[in-house]
């Protein structure tokens, strides 16, 4: 089934609508749409409604860049968290994954990207003066630099590390190693070796 | 990743109302925020105004039930369709499937769903009172029952044959054969055998 002629106007722009999200085709938006058509009129208000509350209403916490609700993020007012501990990430979504852990008894700073200069991310589009600020002004005595272990994620840490190590701060990086789990022949060469050179005394 | 702990509400709410989409889960959903909280406040503002408008301002069809931004959709308003031909389909997609054939020149017949035991659907949750009174009207010389080929489609089918038999109409069904581009070995052998009992004359 193509979709060359849409009955109505509305269902066409809601499809549109659909289709613009990433990894979302006509065909799926246009199952989703009907979706939306068959439920109650309340609920779809509500959809729509929270839409815009997001956008419109959601904030970014004015110390770490983490979302929030309101000027500062419940980390960041969480005075039970360590602040000489700040881990610097890519993105919330990051944020989200370490404190899933629950190991982490830090605070965080969130960059909001990666430098890619493929993309035409450059370090002036990410939040690295107001990491520079907050290390200048003291209080921090670690920096863990928990990007990806990708090229992006690599270029990203050099240039964090150039800029940072002149002041008194102590910068590390995230383990790497075979990940729990995985077996042995399926790891891959670049990750095995450097399990190997990183390797740790055994304790039970 | 899992999402134990949200850092607000407003992000959460909206993960929640996207994960309640057929198909789409909580990783995806929450993908699919992060899209929009990276696009202008306009657009999405225009993305969840789509929404409640597309609920709002729907409108179905008086005459056929298909969907329509008026009260008589283009198809039943456009007086180049054959009254007397009428095409009974599930829902809008079929509609929108068959018109992109350019085959139809008759009209359609919304059912608005199919007679389904297991899903709690029976005639009377369906458009069908209003076809009868339709085909009593007269006017229609044949019904196409174009509904999909299994048991639940087949039940319909069998319903609305005892229930409209009894007036002066041609009742007829799709044909049903091997798909055009299919593999004869790959075909089931139930189409294949109806394939065989309904074979037609050779003609170039």
């Amino acid at each position: 089934m193509s979709f060359s002629e849409f009955p109505s106007r509305l269902l066409e722009n809601a499809v549109n609508e659909f289709a613009s999200l990433p990894g979302i085709g006509r065909k799926t938006a246009f199952r989703l749409v009907m979706n939306l058509l068959k439920r109650n009129p309340e609920d779809v208000r509500k959809f729509g409604e929270t839409i815009l509350k997001l956008r419109e209403e959601i904030h970014y916490c004015s110390i770490c860049n983490n979302i929030s609700d309101s000027g500062i993020c419940s980390i960041c007012s969480d005075e039970k968290r360590d602040r000489s501990l700040v881990c610097v990430v890519e993105n919330i979504q990051d944020v989200m994954a370490i404190e899933n852990t629950g190991v982490f008894r830090g605070r965080y700073h969130v960059l909001g990207g990666i430098i890619s200069p493929v993309d035409g991310v450059g370090p002036a589009d990410l939040k690295i003066d107001s990491l520079e600020e907050k290390v200048k002004e003291g209080g921090i005595n670690e920096l863990i630099l928990a990007l990806s272990t990708t090229m992006e994620g690599d270029t990203t840490n050099f240039y964090l590390f150039k800029r940072l190590s002149k002041y008194n701060v102590l910068l590390t990086t995230l383990a790497r190693g075979v990940a729990i789990g995985d077996e042995l022949e399926y790891t891959d060469e670049i990750t095995l070796g450097r399990a190997i050179s990183n390797r740790n005394p055994y304790h039970q």
